[in-house]
């Protein structure tokens, strides 16, 4: 998408060939600046450090990984060593684990030699893959949202909130739960998103924020605990979120808090819907409640940075110095609570069923 | 309670009799500090900009603004405009407005030299009722704790949730919902409360933090996105929370996201307690929905106040420069999410008929 004018990717192969690019999102919304990854360490550092984040772009990111190690050892125990360093770094990240092995099993088979190079063509398909997985989810919403619009009798704004950054910084392009809320406001919809803060990282207040910004589609910031009155008024008129890992029968593993609105949503009859692409399903998993859930750095809860008026970066301690704070990164919202998958091959029912009328030939696999 | 050692109220009359002192809300956790108030300007200016918070010591607030006031003008006109300014100061918080009435309804009646020195004793025995009021709902929210104790075979941690401020820095002394952890702890029951930071102020991350804290209560403050996962997890044996104003059907209005906490709750088998002073009762309302919601600056959805690791306070800005924001103060928890209302006449059904039992001539009043 734009930034000042200027069409950018989240993450693309520097001009000389010898590193791949990354836009450091830790920065936003207050700096825009892009980092070089010469290493399988810089790759996994910036996994883990949340230079990039959202489960396609860590996908991504991961399999340049590989290139980025296999240049130096391209051997197999260089290949595993690397492969696990990778998965290592965001354990509930199922995609991370999926680009990596699609990268693995890409260069095996190969000699030494090509490892390298066939790393690097499988990153650039896996990244123009989720382009075009983008694009379509983006295609199946827009439908959804134009029947929204005309069952508000094309009376705007149409109000959408959203939960974390589901947008084009959290894929290669486009976004997920952002790509519907794009291509609606480009089509003339008068959109208008509410946008969760997402605390403790602010994804949304930082990064939501500003890509929608950016873009010039008309929002509002609100901390986590509105949605709800939002709701009870009739000031939102669908939910959508993204999800790092969708289990088989429909439920979601999103960013915390995603399960709350999940619930308001339900209890005000307004619709929910989970944007996703395919490789983020986890056919092997039938009960999402027995995904393991991931602890932070408490930090992230007792410490927030910002910018000051006068333009300094600083970092404070919103709670007594001796408080002692627990910091979850994921909740499960079942898939009772949510009204519709978008995927890259249509809308499904949260259920079995319905993923498994989108994905025949997945969901054959795991029942075998 | 305690602080360093000391016993305070959050509001006490100045040793030397021509002032109030209160605790600079705004400055904890990192500052303690207090501050005299000598006119019904400086008292409106302490309620508004939140020097004091928290529905009780509010109306302590106006009630010794009052006195202060009828010093420089006692008259009726002098009564009146005093009156309309603290009233105007908050307009969804019930206790102000009938702390307000309280003493004009003792003052009116006297000679203008003797409004000053009412107004002072009013003042002092509306502070007085409240301690008591606040003790005995501590004494009625234990039974429940010991119950929910002993339902657990007696092993702790008796995990308990709580959201916003509702404990002694919010009333006079010892708190609303947090009157009963205070006394669950001191009778030896392992409590160990989740803290809710309660975005945008943060008041839980600054003030039920540092007074648990200072108090030795075992706690964790977590982002108001958790408390859903921590329930589907089963690490919370029940949620208590204030109230800012709670219709006669009882619907409780109360800091936003406390509706999605207890969404959460019903969700997971988990009781929702809510702990009210009788005065809090909007005898005149069998419909929380209706309750208007205070809109305040946005600046604090936008904007973070907290210290550096070398001391210093900063304010952070965590969005980008142009983004807009909203900022809801309360939200409504519908009576049939509330397992129990929590008063100093013992503990009632979220309902007319349950309210009606514990204050019959208050029921009978608002039914004339």
């Amino acid at each position: 998408m734009q930034v000042d004018g200027i069409a950018y990717r989240t993450i693309w192969p520097a001009a000389d060939g010898r590193a791949v690019e990354i836009i450091d999102q830790t920065k936003l919304p207050h700096r825009f600046e892009t980092v070089r990854l010469e290493t399988v360490d810089a790759a996994a550092h910036a996994i883990r450090a949340m230079l990039v984040r959202g489960a396609p772009l860590i996908g991504a990111t991961a399999a340049y990984g590989l290139w980025l190690a296999l240049r130096s050892d391209p051997s197999d125990v260089g290949l595993d060593a690397a492969a696990e360093k990778l998965v290592a770094t965001r354990p509930t990240a199922i995609n991370l684990r999926w680009a990596v092995d699609a990268v693995v099993q890409e260069v095996r088979p190969r000699d030494t030699g090509a490892r390298a190079e066939a790393a690097f063509a499988k990153a650039g398909a896996i990244s123009d893959e989720d382009v075009a997985i983008n694009r379509a989810i983006g295609e199946h919403g827009l439908e959804l949202f134009k029947r929204a619009y005309a069952e508000k009798g094309g009376q705007g704004p149409l109000n959408v909130l959203t939960h974390c950054n589901a947008g084009w910084l959290a894929t290669v392009d486009w976004g997920t739960a952002l790509a519907p809320i794009y291509m609606a406001h480009d089509a003339g919809i008068p959109v208008h998103v509410w946008v969760d803060e997402t605390r403790p990282r602010n994804q949304g207040a930082a990064l939501t924020s500003w890509e929608l910004g950016r873009h010039g589609v008309p929002h509002k910031v609100i901390v986590d605990n509105t949605g709800g009155l939002l709701m009870q008024r009739g000031l939102v008129d669908l939910c959508i979120t993204g999800t790092d890992r969708t289990s088989a029968n429909g439920d979601v593993c999103n960013k915390i808090g995603t399960y709350l609105k999940a619930l308001a949503a339900q209890d005000n009859g307004v619709p929910f819907y989970v944007a996703l692409p395919g490789p983020t399903i986890d056919w092997t998993l039938d009960d999402g409640t027995r995904i393991p859930i991931e602890e932070r750095d408490r930090r992230e809860v007792t410490h927030l940075t910002g910018q000051t008026d006068d333009g300094r970066i600083e970092t404070v301690r919103v709670t007594p110095p001796d408080a002692e704070a627990a910091n979850y990164g994921f909740d499960v919202t079942p898939a009772r609570l949510v009204t519709g998958l978008i995927t890259e091959r249509g809308v499904a029912a949260a259920s079995h069923a319905g993923l498994a009328g989108l994905y025949p030939e997945r969901a054959c696999t795991a029942a075998e």
